[in-house]
């Protein structure tokens, strides 16, 4: 119940925060290479010493697709959150070994478990690419070919970087396409599993605790980078913080936030607002009762769900606290007042008005054409779509790779171009296990969703069902495939399109029946919504800067960042919530909630309590200025020190994606006393926390 | 995983039963009056003996507003599902006394417990009054003036059988129009509770088990009638069998099958499949996480989610199992098959083609009004509307019933008709309680559907949440309403519609400002669909009836049916399901799911386990034709007496709505000789059984 009172509450923030993308208070998702230096010195008193960012920077790691982490140790040893390395402990889980419940630690090196599809990069250098980009589009295009343009050369640029430094580079895209640099990643590939604590305790209070606070969870996992199979001598790591932290304590948080929109237009806001996030909501409400009743048959079930509906309820609650911040009709209107500021602003200059005035307007019309499309082009494709099975996702991806490889490398779709090859081979060639009576029930969803939508007489529906209902063609699909064999993905992407097209693999049939309907849809999407929001955002950030200084950050596009804040506490209604829990919270929690899943501790914690300091910190909020994909981010001290790892925020937090409040929006982080502690005298794990506390 | 499979199994044995409505197999669920009497010779050898159905017809109930019961002893003992009597046991719960929980049993008639708001209704006679309500429409009226004449003249016939009679009158409309008879009831009011099971025996296996076979439910609980403060003298009541049943036994269920689709034009259900049912189905999704969510807050909330959640999971289940059949293209092929074949009937003869051929089209044109307008209409109105509240049900009965009360009964809208009057009074001061936070929980709930849905622009959903977020919109109005007064709302019902339309209680001022939509709304549904359809099934029916003969049986519109068939088992896949199950099954079960919810058996089953016989059967599975409102309807045999009540069907059997097929299809009974044992052994409650088995 508190939730949505708190959200409510939250609002009053916004009106100063959402006024313009320029920096107040701790707000802000920092480049490394343009940080925040005179609000730091002025509110804080902190000057970075020389080299400090570039040592942080060196230290952090980008997980795998979507999370964040750090190397803690001289012996490229890796922290993240356990939901960060979930996605490995899952795979790397057999029907005997269950690491997410049971956990893990490697006493030894050669105990570490090596993970099958794994790769981490390290920023080492950037480089501002942002002339040879823009100018790769003449005046003339339109917006469809400008990016195409630009994507040719983007993908140059990247292939020659690999070329020339061996490092990896991706050129990421800033301020909507104002600024482009290029991000030179070392990346290593042969990933450790070095110790995970069991899910009761990294997730403890599961979905109904998510995005709560106070908090009591230790959720964090380590892993160990090798290089040539011996652990990586790490040039740059952060040390561990032997002195703790407190209440009003400066931080900083470094990782990489996937994504935020607050620059969107109203217009914008009220598509995602209207159609995009009550859709998702719609597919996760759906998907999450699907996925409880199938866990709910059997324990084995059980265990393959768990595969599944963290990452379902995870999502669940974020949009609902998204969503649940948009009701409030005062948002927009901030939101309105604030562009029609902006926009004012514009049509007062002559020039101004003259390259920017009509962006608002474009947008506005994306926006008309995403609301048309984005049932069906969302269904089909991208993150959110239905049609999800493991099986599917191979059988795409051979169906697609064949087709495109033959093309030059700048006409590819992005995720079959040169750079996004090898992480494309590893997913593909992943012997990770493949759960059929899964793999059945996802594809009978999806199945039934374009049903449910779209209508059975719908053409592309009748091609997708071919004639059977949904759950029988998802049962033939699924035990007729071959594709659980790697043997058998792999000789078919090597031999080609024509094998593939002649294959008679029903999945592989299956994923091309749908095939030329979802890549139209992908191609309008990118076309008539996409390449034109980016276009006119450009604008739009162009003359942000222009008008309010270019004392600003960029949104968010999960490229490294440093965002700042104190730990501090904040109040609900009548109630002050402290900033830190200790570890004698989770004793009371588990007590209060009559140890109930999910608020059952796991045996071990159990039977050590007596052993334990239970006023060690254990969890704790600070305002710096986080987002999703920020999740295993180091939180850091002045001195460059990990006293924490970010794992979550706060519920009022979820309108950070659109505007930051700090009214009583918090990142959650476990404390790192706390990870010592439990390392020790849980895990019996004193070589792992001495490694991190520098006593080997 | 069982699911979906079977349900396509079970497809097979469409291809028989959709061809028409006419009675194959031992399908139907036939009028009292009417009944199958050559089917149960011929295939049976079963002739009822004189009197034997009009005994079965008096001792059966129409219990509430949506449940079947019977009486089982002379004093009025009545005997229906637990979860029929859910609604009441909560109403007798309080914070001390969870009813649901812990069960219930009154030793004495003083120790029984007086429901508030519930009425028990006896089928005494029967009237065929077709022909004075169809000539009440005159040729030349519109459909909406004629069903405006239709009920105008029922609500008449109504209130002259209850001043002649002093019996409650009720038009039933059968063979959608082709039949109306008047239905006298005996009405009861003095209801009290005897005797419930813990819901962890009723309902165990939870929503896991709901709608599965073999099964292991106690889903039974007792009330008792009283007149003038005495146990009803019952004229008529249902024997105990004491000799029990075995496979292959002929077996009757007597109840009130609510609705039934089976005459549905193609049209019609592909609008159900591709419009209502995915709507309701998401609607349940999205409410189904939300009480989750708000049940895991804590063990209170759980209490008050519970009122609501079982209701919600198994409506979901029972849309997925309906859908899941719809799925399968070959269903709608058949029933398409059938309707060129009845179509091309009437085209071939000029009379039937003058009066019904254009009956198709005009259900294809009111189905296409119904899709435009379903989601608004829906979300508004009706069984599945979006705001849920008790208290905002109470406020527009109070907006609307003083705004109705002045107009000639026959123009009112029907729940405020002289007829229902006294239901309608009977919950409108209901003292059951109403939960603040849950209150909230719903209001909240459904506001933020509304903006989801039509977005925050739309003039009702601003009207609605008033400037404000939808969750303190609801708290204010829930935290400022004077409803829970049972005084306040007689107060203003009874000032009238000045008063209504001056207060200033927040809950009336929302009600009033959604109403004028909301009534538009309904009676655009009412006018442009529903009357559309009603007359345009009644020639459909009447051109079954001229094509097919007259030996069929009306689609179940819940009035009193008589349904038959053996107590059967059936096949999944390569696996035989036995008819019955055994109480040594629930231990059994219990132990194979680890006693995890909802697999714990409550104490008291525990304990008593030894003295139990094991081998007692306890729930069978017979062919007999039912459908959701059959629920409680006592099972009987040849001569009349109980040997079970039935409580379910199968996933197989939902498809039933629409068509019938005994492939695998099953109705799901508690076994009498379970009943008996369980109150001997388990709830030390001899006097109950003995009362049951007439040794008093």
């Amino acid at each position: 119940m508190v939730r949505g009172l708190s959200v409510r509450k939250a609002m009053v923030g916004w009106v100063l925060a959402v006024m313009a993308i320029t920096a107040r208070a701790d707000e802000g998702m920092w480049l490394l290479n343009q940080p925040p230096t005179e609000q730091w010195k002025q509110k804080y008193g902190f000057i970075p010493a020389d080299g400090w960012l570039e040592h942080v920077q060196k230290s952090c790691v980008k997980f795998g697709r979507g999370g964040s982490a750090s190397i803690v140790s001289p012996d490229g040893l890796v922290m993240t959150n356990h939901h960060v390395g979930f996605g490995q402990l899952r795979k790397l889980s057999t029907p005997d070994r269950n690491l997410l419940e049971a956990g893990f630690y490697a006493p030894t090196h050669a105990e570490e478990l090596k993970c099958h599809d794994l790769a981490l990069q390290v920023l080492w250098s950037i480089e501002d690419v942002t002339s040879r980009v823009t100018e790769a589009a003449s005046k003339g295009m339109d917006a469809a070919a400008a990016h195409a343009a630009r994507r040719k050369v983007i993908s140059r640029i990247e292939t020659e970087c690999e070329k020339s430094t061996g490092l990896k580079g991706e050129v990421v895209t800033f301020y909507h396409g104002a600024r482009y640099h290029l991000y030179r990643y070392k990346r290593y590939t042969d990933i450790r599993l070095v110790m995970a604590p069991e899910g009761g305790i990294a997730h403890f209070g599961g979905d109904t605790d998510n995005f709560e606070y106070p908090r009591f969870c230790l959720d964090v996992s380590f892993f160990r980078i090798y290089e040539n199979d011996k652990p990586l001598a790490a040039e740059h790591y952060l040390r561990w913080s032997t002195s703790g932290t407190s209440d009003g304590d400066l931080t900083f948080i470094v990782g990489h936030p996937a994504r935020t929109e607050r620059l969107f237009t109203v217009d914008h806001l009220k598509f995602l607002h209207e159609v995009k996030f009550p859709t998702i909501l719609r597919r996760l409400w759906r998907r999450e009762v699907q996925l409880l009743g199938f866990a709910a048959r059997s324990a084995e079930q059980a265990r393959m769900a768990n595969s599944e509906l963290p990452r379902v309820q995870n999502s669940r609650k974020a949009y609902t606290g998204i969503i649940a911040g948009m009701h409030d009709p005062r948002l927009m209107r901030t939101k309105e007042a604030a562009e029609r500021h902006l926009r004012e602003a514009v049509e007062a200059n002559p020039q101004y008005k003259a390259d920017w005035s009509d962006a608002w307007d474009r947008v506005a019309a994306a926006q008309k054409t995403h609301r048309e499309i984005y049932e069906r082009a969302s269904a089909l494709e991208g993150r959110r779509s239905v049609i999800r099975s493991d099986l599917f996702d191979i059988a795409r991806d051979l169906v697609r790779l064949t087709d495109e490889l033959p093309k030059p490398n700048g006409n590819r779709l992005q995720e079959y171009q040169d750079a996004a090859l090898d992480s494309l081979y590893l997913s593909l060639y992943s012997p990770a296990p493949i759960y059929d009576a899964l793999e059945i029930d996802r594809l009978e969803s999806g199945l039934a969703y374009l049903i449910e939508t779209f209508g059975a007489d719908d053409p592309l529906v009748r091609r997708a069902v071919g004639g059977q209902g949904p759950r029988r063609r998802a049962e033939t699909i699924v035990r007729g495939t071959k594709l659980k064999s790697i043997e058998v993905r792999r000789a078919l992407a090597e031999s080609g399109a024509a094998a593939v097209r002649e294959s008679s693999d029903p999945m592989i049939r299956f994923a091309a029946a749908i095939d030329t309907e979802s890549r139209a849809m992908r191609k309008r999407l990118e076309d008539e919504v996409e390449s034109v929001e980016r276009e006119a955002y450009a604008r739009i950030a162009a003359a942000q800067f222009a008008i309010n200084g270019a004392n600003t950050y960029p949104d968010a596009t999960f490229s490294l960042r440093i965002a700042f804040g104190p730990i501090v506490g904040y109040r609900e209604g009548d109630v002050a919530i402290p900033p830190f829990t200790k570890l004698s919270g989770v004793y009371e929690r588990m007590a209060l909630r009559g140890a109930a899943p999910p608020f059952d501790l796991p045996l071990r914690w159990i039977e050590k309590k007596d052993g334990l300091d239970l006023n060690t910190p254990f969890n704790f909020v600070s305002t710096a200025d986080i987002i999703g994909g920020n999740s295993g981010s180091p939180v850091i001290n002045r001195m460059g020190e990990v006293v924490g790892i970010v794992f979550d925020g706060n519920l009022q937090g979820l309108i950070w994606d659109i505007a930051y409040t700090d009214q009583q929006a918090r990142a959650v982080s476990v404390d790192a006393r706390a990870i010592i502690e439990a390392l020790r005298k849980v895990y019996d794990a004193t070589p792992l926390a001495d490694e991190l506390v520098g006593r080997q």
